[in-house]
């Protein structure tokens, strides 16, 4: 079954979006440098799903970008999916935009590939192998 | 426990999300007028949690402000929590904006109230009672 995965939300303030997620009574995981992307990031649990609040640690981060054009807010949507080749494969075969045309492989080997907000009315979504 | 109950998304055309969403293998509900609102909506369950997809019927609705403003994308997210009320006494106290000062009564009896982006880490925010 598919479900949502996470929802990475882009924060100018790690500190002032965990304080406003503990004051809704959530738990917050420790703080996380993930040097490849330049951000630090905490996991919020949502039932089955997870809140990812990504700040940047440089002005050159994607998430930085995202900040300097957008504002804070929603940056990403993923969705668990149960057979990732399968669905891609259909995907690309009803012309769906996708950002690369691979499957990359990520942090602890779990597999992912991003849908291009043009085809996923304006959502960057990302794809992850159950 | 707090789940996620759904993901709102501004979309222009509905029939293109929709086709989207039903390509990636999920179950789209038939359409739905929400006079009020001024909005045609979708519902796609995924998991525990629902995307609904929300095209204007009207130039001066919320989500055709929304799209000339911002495009299409994630427009709030919808928290569902285990006391909505004592959650937002807790939120109050502690100062957190929140849009309406009251809880409110929506279609079908629900209870809900939304969180303003600027205490939430740029996302509009809705809570609603379990």
């Amino acid at each position: 079954m598919t479900t949502i995965d996470h929802l990475g939300i882009a924060v100018k303030s790690l500190a002032s979006a965990k304080a406003f997620y503990e004051k809704l009574g959530l738990q917050v995981s420790p703080d996380e440098v993930v040097e490849g992307e330049r951000v630090r990031l905490v996991m919020v649990p949502v039932g089955e799903s997870r809140l990812e609040l990504l700040e940047p640690t440089s002005d050159d981060s994607v998430i930085a970008k995202f900040l300097a054009k957008r504002g804070e807010g929603l940056h990403h949507v993923c969705l668990r999916v149960p057979d990732l080749p399968a669905t891609v494969a259909k995907l690309k075969q009803d012309g769906v935009r996708l950002v690369s045309n691979e499957i990359k492989i990520g942090a602890g080997g779990h597999r992912y590939i991003f849908v291009h907000p043009n085809s996923a009315g304006g959502v960057l979504l990302e794809l992850v192998q159950s």
